[in-house]
């Protein structure tokens, strides 16, 4: 089975010995790429496909300009380099899946990364990196693959509605930031299904199969939290910065999405407290169980040896047997042996084994 | 079971994609909801209930007024928002239950959320949100459901009693604030008392029942605390908050109820520790009384094994067995399987098994 | 069992909607209260018994004025309350057992809260409160109940040994302070002897009592715990206070007696890590005793499960069973018994199992 | 089995006593060292082999200079010591293998130690310092032993391709340390390997031997764990220091590399986590089983034991038993036990023990 | 047995009461003190022994003098109280053995005490105590024992050696801790070596015993810890401390001292990690041989359970059983027994039990 958080370790490993700065091997010249040109401002808007080389000249003129690439090969980010002027280590980073989510500060712009969290097909966490360079009226976001966490935004642009056709580029980052982390909320829910799942499991009738899905959920927690933790500092640092990228009034909708992670912090740390408990309550059942097979196995060798035994000794073919020969010999040992487990079932009773 | 820390993360999956500052969907345009004004000042007191209509034009003369909430909709919310320039995030933040506390400083008013505790009907601890907007001579606080937990200080300020009369409306917070870390040590207490049975259980007669048992307790510690650590963050701040809404004499009030949620974390950490170890207790004994069974099992096997042996010896129909002819061939056997039996019980007694 | 920690959370629930500053129900208006007046400087001692009315008018001229109470009611702490100008919410903490040690700076006077932990008669741990009012030259002093902590501070007083009879009131906290931290000393020695019993029985012949001992020395550990944390806090707070009541000359004495609470956290953390390993160890020896009986029983059953099958062969009553006739067919059939026996006993040898 | 990480403390002890300064006693006079000296700027490059008395006179006159040793013994530290004025603290830390990271500013020049890490032939990690002094326009650098690690760097400044022939002795630093924790994803890539394999084994036919290599894994992760934090303290030192020695135009990749740094540290902590948690469910599976043994044994036993009994009943030898001459007597018996069987198969089905 | 680490607790709970400042009860008046003065300088040195009263006017005139102090009693702290201006508090904690380490600057002089450990003939860890005061060009060391752990720092003095008798008495102060640090190490290396012992056993053939050990070293390894985190808090005072006592040229010195009691620490948290997963292993293997002996009790009882019932059966005495006269019963049973074992080997080896 492989692990997925080993996949960026791979990817880093293959690297070693390369200088700074260069594009991952496998990454192609021309790959399937679609970048979209959003051009807003309050009465205006443009929307475009574009061709890699397109990129370069879409310098706005007013209003703001949202750069949507959706995969990246070599071609678009060297043009999104040239164009507006980014540091090769940030274009490696832009094109290496797998970062730790981190804020950097440029002066000219920032850099953001985060890691997106979808709920795959067999109801495993899947994680996806969004990179994010926010200019003073540009934003350019590079996800690596085709997924709608960001048409809802582009809905909205379109349709006017809300503050967000007459705010700034910060606001549209915090729009899209927003939409990454309530993806968080639909990967916690179902994990928090799981975990009501296996607890009903647990308590009711657990199956070593059982333990196999309280450890699968660890798993995914463990998962989940090694993006979670990360991503709070770098909303935290993004909330703190002092740049003129970020205008007054975007602040409250920043520390509201910061709120917002916390949040899942919070829950995932106690996700994770459940299903430690559920762990011991599993084991302690098995325990219980272990417990009662036990006192079914003592009470019927308890019962049954003794019995044999005296069976054993009348079974002797000694010639002299004087009990042998008594009329009521063998009613009189069939009554003891009833006395003898009538006995025994007494004395389980009273020490609770029945 | 639904785990009821997760309510509040599939709201918030339910909103994913919408703009910021939404109302919840299922939030109805007129439902059912309380509305009270209590203005008073040392010598004057006016109580009395508004439509939601009636809240945009409370502005009070002098005095204090309380504008005291319970159940939201969206006439109301729109009200207040109206009539007291409230950030549409603040307003969604009243209207989405299961926030995590917090204070956020809007300068001209303050804005809190905190989560009230409650015993449910089947001691089960239930949560419910109160947020409180704290202007300078005015207070909101809306709660979710009808409670008496203000009633106590509402009553103080019918009666005129104390000090609550003369003062300001940051006194009032106060006030409504302790009232609701009050209901806390409620909580606690029956926690306590549940703990005080399963200890005497386990250390009595466990059966697995107590494990279970053990197994809600934690999970109702989990609950609480998961509240608990951001409440003494909010209140903590409200007291080192440097803002003209909180006068100097309320200060020594605040650092009061701020020793109060702390007195709550120590208990709930105390109460964790104390189900932790019960736990272990209770697996001691579990391990214990198999360990019992056992050697119950291993004396009888022990004891009548080789005696059942023997006895199947003289049980074998050879032609040629001289013991079977001895005059005293039966007894003879018979005492050499007592002599037998009591060695062995000397031995297990020698072990310390009887 | 009542849980000794649970107190003070009974009766702040008990309180529940009160308003602040109100003293406890059950506080009688005049009790059982013992008021002792210390008056000394270098030359001059005075020492006299007061009623509750004594109190205002004590107001001292030169010298240091120790106001030593035993026991509350209303009726003294109104008195202390009047003469000194004590907040209202002072006279409450002082008079509800189970505050959480602390110290609070009023600017005038210093108010300071702390634990005493004293060996009860069945070896439990006891908490009372004491608290500390300490003012220019004058320092009040409270406890719940008689007790000689404070007898050799008096006597040093009575005595005019050491420096305490020509330094000021601070010094006086100091010392009565130091003998309360000496007191937690006692309590540890008393739980380390505890430990020390425990460990012999683990190492020894561990019975299950042993489990519910170590269970309760946690407990106590516990228990000394919650009450050790805050009390270095509040030292730690004395010692940094930057107030004109603490001169330079004592400082040295507060980093003193801060040192002894250090010491004392340290002896709690290594005696809670020294019982968990404890328990740790008595569930090894637990699980090795239970491995040691599992083999007698293996031992057995293996041993005599084969040899009895063979006997039961010849039992059987086939007319045609050619062995049976054979001369020497019962000292055949005993010798291959004993041959496999042996072999046995040979295989479980090398496998260690005896 | 010779722990790795006492190496280190083995090699202090037996220093115990000596003066600071004093290089380790096994060092030889002279030993087999190679030193490497490569000098260049953007134009040229020159690159010889060294004896140790040349590093004397080998400061540069324009371009960087880099001194490039591997191995190390008394004749070779005490040139370098002359030439460049090293602190003799200095020379035994670099002497002295077993060093934790750390980074030390002399004002003149930087002092920078690290551990690398390697997989070695029996999958084992190893550990190798290497120790660094960076000057203005010149570096040492100090290996344990001959590995290529480096020579990518070497190669690159060969070709002149990349920034590196234009930048300073800092962004050779910058290289050289990122080719040391480019070895480290290598290391985890392996040990990520090997906890794959131990969860496939785990979840599917765990043995004995599965415990004993999920130890193993622990064990090397404690000792990468050790390393790797006090790696991230030294690098993430180099990045704050405020030297002339560290240009602004270097400072992007020294952060780059401290993110590195943190990914290690996160991509141990999980494997870590995922390791214990492995241990869990081995446990878990090994109970599983057991229970299953149990269960077994219990049933056959349960079905045995009465069958048993009941033919031992008849095989008594009582002149009178009724039973044994009516004609259906046998077969009654044999349908009798039948019956019972049944039932007792019925009753272990319903209790889910088949 | 005695926890060495409530020997402090004891002595301080047996001063309970006694004014600050006050001497342990135990010291005697005049006791086994040995006392040598040593007093050097660049070019010179003088080291004699002096009486007790001697200590008076030992007030050096150049260079560093040295009171070399082994052993304690009333008169010669008295002695050095009097003779260099020591605070009461001072002396008091030099004869009360069990000082928590700590640094106390009271501006003329330091006050260091330090615990040195050393391995006892039972390889137990014993604890020491060594305090220092530091003047302007004095140092007094007071050790508890005859110890041989300073005798290198003399001789390095006698000899003139190295930088130490061109330095102040700051350096001999940094020698001396020194050489207490350097025996960590010592220490360290003997319980290392203890662990590599116990791993071998429980990887090999791990016995009752075993596990004995593993809790015996955890005790070491608690006691070693409890001395070695404020060792650390107080070396790095002293590197931190700003206080003209301290040379500049010292400096570096003690940032190496502190690099090794961070190794040590380091060194104790990773042997405390090894030990509780050495713990894990022993259960785990303790676990998989119960598992072992309860798989072969099965597999006896399942062989042999079912042929003695067939036996049985065929030893039943009805009169009418058909198959006993048959020519071929008994060995068409035999037959049957046989066939029926082998079914059993061929279902437990697919059950991997055999």
């Amino acid at each position: 089975m492989a692990l997925r958080f080993l996949k960026p370790v791979r990817g880093r490993a293959r690297k070693a010995g390369t200088p700074p700065g260069t594009l991952p091997e496998g990454l192609p010249e021309a790959g399937e790429v679609s970048i979209r040109l959003i051009a807003y401002s309050h009465e205006k808007l443009a929307e475009r496909e574009l061709p890699p080389e397109g990129i370069r000249g879409t310098r706005p003129q007013e209003g703001v300009l949202w750069l949507d690439i959706i995969g990246h090969d070599r071609r678009t980010l060297a043009a999104c380099g040239e164009a507006f002027g980014l540091h090769p280590l940030l274009l490696e980073d832009i094109a290496t899946p797998g970062q730790r989510p981190k804020l950097e500060d440029y002066g000219d712009f920032l850099f953001l990364v985060l890691s997106m969290l979808k709920v795959g097909q067999e109801d495993e966490v899947e994680e996806e990196q969004v990179s994010f360079v926010l200019g003073p009226s540009w934003l350019i976001s590079v996800q690596e693959r085709e997924g709608d966490v960001f048409e809802p935004v582009r809905e909205r642009i379109r349709a006017g509605k809300g503050r967000i056709r007459g705010e700034g580029a910060d606001y549209l980052l915090y729009s899209l930031v927003d939409a990454v982390v309530d993806g968080y909320f639909l990967v916690l829910e179902s994990l928090g299904e799981g975990l009501e799942g296996l607890e009903e499991e647990v308590l009711g009738a657990p199956v070593p199969e059982t333990a196999a899905g309280i450890h699968r959920l660890k798993r995914e927690l463990l998962f989940v939290r090694k993006g979670v933790w990360p991503l709070r500092e770098t909303i935290g640092g993004l909330l703190r910065l002092e740049s003129p990228l970020i205008s007054n009034d975007t602040r409250p909708f920043l520390r509201d999405v910061y709120d917002h992670t916390i949040q899942v912090i919070d829950t995932v740390e106690t996700l994770r407290d459940m299903v430690t408990g559920l762990l011991d309550i599993y084991l302690t059942s098995v325990s219980n169980r272990m417990n009662e097979v036990m006192k079914v196995l003592t009470v019927i060798a308890t019962l049954f040896m003794p019995l044999t035994f005296i069976a054993g000794i009348y079974g002797m073919n000694f010639q002299y047997m004087p009990e042998l020969s008594w009329r009521w010999g063998y009613f009189g040992v069939l009554g003891l042996m009833a006395l003898l487990a009538l006995g025994m079932l007494v004395y389980f009773r009273r020490k609770r084994w029945l």
